[in-house]
């Protein structure tokens, strides 16, 4: 059975309690919640990962190398500043969809700058929760 | 019935034709194509237009305020330059989900802005033909 | 009789309707009756056009350089973005005052850039619907 | 009886003398007058303040937050540079209608950047003269 | 017989007329006739197009990789602001020779970036109406 | 007995009344009011002046350098614009800080630059009108 | 009774001993000591943190929102480069005082920009190791 | 007798005090004692200037217009920042050379932008008090 | 008879041998011998100079403002950094065409821009040895 | 005996695995076997670190200044985005010299810029993993 | 007797016949007669170089250093874009005056940056060949 | 036998005796001894050429093509101006490391761009004198 990984970056562990008006109300567990229903429905595994730390993301994506058919990845605010991030999605060469709950364009001008979209497959921005379940969809289909 | 409007600005008329290597081998009567598989089982309807003309494209935007659900748009080159269909958007105030066949974060600087990403409700970017039919699986969902 | 064009570009046909918060609830049918009306005062002729399309606004305006006496323009959003029309707009050599509902200057900052203010007679903005019977005034005085 | 400030900056006490190939030939008396004319037609009242210091039109500013009910500003060459302006026009909510003799967009390029113009009302330029005019016009109608 | 397109773009109907300090007093009629002679040395066929309109340019454009040998195009100011043409060149694979015939690099700062020289096989520029004759000799030997 | 100058700036003396959703209600006597008390608790004394003039402003700076043991300095705008002030804290080598009622940061983009930031001894911004008594605070501890 | 955090970030466990020319001569415990001092007088308790690790400081001010009424934050070099730190400061919605022990904007030019400013209360810089005790005062004093 | 005005800008008069290492130990009635001198050998009479007020160096500049050949003008940090200066030496249409003490050059980035520049004859930098010889040897010169 | 100079900057002499795959296999001495045998044909004269020195091309270039007709200028890298061609190119008044082999517009970002294209007659790139050719036939045609 | 750190930044670890075509197909072990065989050649003793969290090699850097005679350091890429890594090299006073596998100034934009060799001894790039021995060999000679 | 360098850049040996309009109609022979008749004055000696080659004039000043008490240098367009003799002049260490026949600061943008006027003792602009003069006087009599 | 240039670029010719403080006092004949006896050791033979003209160091690089087995080049203030040595460096197809002395990236900010590093092989900076040995060892190394 094909594994994901389900990637989440720093604050993303407040969701549903932070700037509610604007991350949306549902938070972490409630997501992995509607993955898992999700998953299920397309017969395949997940592993959720949620970490305020660069070095932990770096690690686990690493690790992910050896095991995961895709990653479903959020990087939060390390979006904006990590060329480690950029570099360790480079090294691993595994379709990774980074997703985003917000319309980062909509933002602060610094928020429109990702290190990570140009190695990424692709990018799912503003769509909230449902950016991560489309994700999904698309690496299940695609690796089938 | 939820009726959509499937919108595709200048040279996606080429599509299958134009640079393979760059959009893939997909055409756009293809891609029409499974979106209407998709919008059968959504129990959806769709309108499709293509235009390389701007004025063409707002012109249809502007129509769709007093008909569509929502609107799946891949505004091709005019992503980059036209604050004209920006304002469009901005205008007609229904969900419009801006989508593209490549992944413009890897392609030349100028590619990397966009003028409609701020007004849309979100943006999917990198993912091939699968970005119109998650797109309307976005709109279906949180529109029903 | 002094003929003038008020020629009216993209999204300019849904004032009244689009953000009234922003462009304010004066239709332009309103706008040409005002216009209409001071004309009428001025003893001199108005034709009016609106188009989203680029070269139709090109067109119209290589056109009025046979038979207008000036005009009075709202590029809309091409303001920022078309050189073209610059390019007419020189060509023609006629009086052409260019007008805004809005203060562009309190808004995003591309909207601080015009392409036409340079090549325009002069500019007036943020007087809402008042910046084209101040305008045609203007013309009507400085023609006679 | 509605009275309204004419303010004037740098140098305007020179017009007419300063090169007209640039300002044109009416000297600020003449333009007062023309002001004091079009008052009388429209019945209200004009004080006239020139000066050449920042210090003093930022005085006259907060003055007449206390008697006037609408200033036509030409800030002249503190355009360009004074926050200071830009915070006084803020700080008294009276409306203020920015005024340019010239089409400052047509000059030097640090000449197309207005600190007044995002807080003022509106902004009129390069329409000589008659920008006063048209600017006492506007504030009268819109306050009566 | 080789079949060629000569493109011209935005104002350029206006040619002789126009600005004649700057564009010269050839009109394009002139032009075309003097292309028309050279054709006819070098055994070549022409078509003729211009257009104020950016969406029929790409029209023609999608239109002449179905039959033309090469294309000499002269974009007007959309040399300046069109992706979607550029988008058209890369996209139709036929050699496209860029003319200008004013020398755009001692203009306006914003007429020194052109989206379509680096699409284009080569430019020619600030050599008049001539950069339409070099062109097409070009073309023709070229592809002999 | 140290004595001590508080030196306002520009539209400072409309504190209160000027925009009290960013600048807050209290006022400039009131705020004298309070360091007055403090000065009396720390034993120290105090000079006040407020002016709109840069030049007014550079005079009382450079008088302070024979009598003052410090200043607490609130530039309002010509933080952001004066070179001359800049230059006049270099030459009187007196500690000066400086401060700001409101957070900078977190406004307009021009605010964020300070001339005089760095040659002042240091900078509290965004913490109201206690910016005033932790400057005094700090100037009358490190001095004695 | 009130409890504060007071956290600081990278290299600051190095102060006394790193470059005394610039940082001074003060080590951490001795701040730490005049802060408990401070603190006794001011009636409130402090909970000293000092990482290296960006993510460690992103959990402790997480940790901070069950139980601190504000934060004193030296967030040291991450201060220029740290979006996950700004975003952790806006979600836990605590009075937070950014201090910096040097006039940062007296040093390389990209120290003079910080991702926290615009998101914390206030900012307190190159008033040495005053500014920890400054900003308790503030807490202490605005939180009572 | 042809006189000159020689016009000094803010902080001058702390000339000799004000950081010597920078400005070097000779004071403004020093400069002004040599420049009497060489007067008296050129047969040329001077007046003396020197304001910190921004709007009264405009004053003088105008009032100069009616009765000096020429002016030596050190603006000072007005060099920088003020367009209100260099519109007025525009209007004035008198040889004005712009003299600095200091290799303006060498120092801050901002210091090496003068507004002053274009509009003045020429400029002298960097070469101390005699800058100011230098150029009244040269106004006398060229204008006998 | 009609006498040219076709001038050539640094590593021209390399052509043929140089990156092939960038320049193209034809040397420099086989596009002399092609302009040799067209300038027999169009009965004009030709000298060639070649060299990698600055000073050498503007010695050259000073010397043919005695004898020389046109010149057809191929200067290298010197095109993106030399000032002091630019000004020779000026100062010698003769109609100079400027030519590239390659596409200058597709290669690294520096390489678009030219100090020498503002002040030649105008610019051949991107059309290989045959710029060359066509720029005599351009010179040889404008000058009879 | 001489000890010297060799110090690993994030994704080195996956040297010889991570695009090969970038990075070469030396493994990290083979790298400091060969850096050992010279280290015993040089009588010198080495300590390895790897790590991807920024954190860690802030802190084996502080650590090392306690025993270290000089630190190899390769902070891949940290190198374009860490302050902290910054302060810790200058904050311990060892020599460290930068060395990077790859020629990083023929790569993105955004990696020609090192935050760390300003304050660093020196920088080897682009030689591959011949830059750790020569490294080491410099910090051997100039240490003994 | 003192001896000093006069130096003077490319295109300098053209003066008077090179766009008088812009340089002036003086020679550079006639302004070399001018210096020797005011060295004469002074009592001191002239040597006099001018070259296109920028290796000759770093060669040239590279010798001066053994024997001249000061250089009067025109770099003419070198001024803008040679490090290589900025780094001369800061080796050589003699007291070197950077003269400019014409305003650099009113013409292209690029001529505004010098790369020798920050380690030249001063520059003087603007003030025609009495620049030269003016040096020479202030060279002699400094070094006097 | 393996022979190599040593190529030494614009003033290099002063070491020693040029500010010692910046590039130490080991003078050019001390280097190119230290080279000579590091070549014996290592069996290959040096040519050493120094210059201070471009063009003799483009020169001398074509001229190497034909015989050396590597190239060590310190182009001195070239590295930051010449695209002409970049495309000979291009073009020779022979390893060229790039050295210099000092450590470019702490001194001013035009010294950080290098049009040379993306085409040599690799850069060795700030290593002082040892820079020439490191790289010859490397040259030798990877050619035998």
């Amino acid at each position: 059975m094909k594994r994901f990984l389900v990637l989440n970056g720093p604050n993303l562990n407040l969701l549903g309690e932070r700037e509610p008006e604007v991350y949306g109300s549902t938070t972490l567990p409630e997501i992995e919640g509607k993955l898992r229903d999700l998953a299920r429905d397309l017969g395949v595994e997940l592993d959720f990962v949620q970490s305020n730390h660069e070095g932990v993301l770096i690690d686990r994506l690493q690790d992910a190398r050896n095991w995961a058919a895709g990653i479903v990845f959020n990087p939060g605010a390390y979006t904006h500043t990590s060329v480690a991030l950029r570099d360790t999605v480079s090294a691993i060469r595994i379709p990774v969809v980074e997703v985003h709950l917000t319309n980062v364009f909509r933002r602060e001008e610094f928020r429109r700058h990702s290190y990570l979209s140009p190695v990424c497959t692709g990018t799912i921005t503003g769509l909230g929760w449902q950016a991560y379940t489309l994700a999904l969809r698309y690496l299940a289909s695609t690796l089938s």
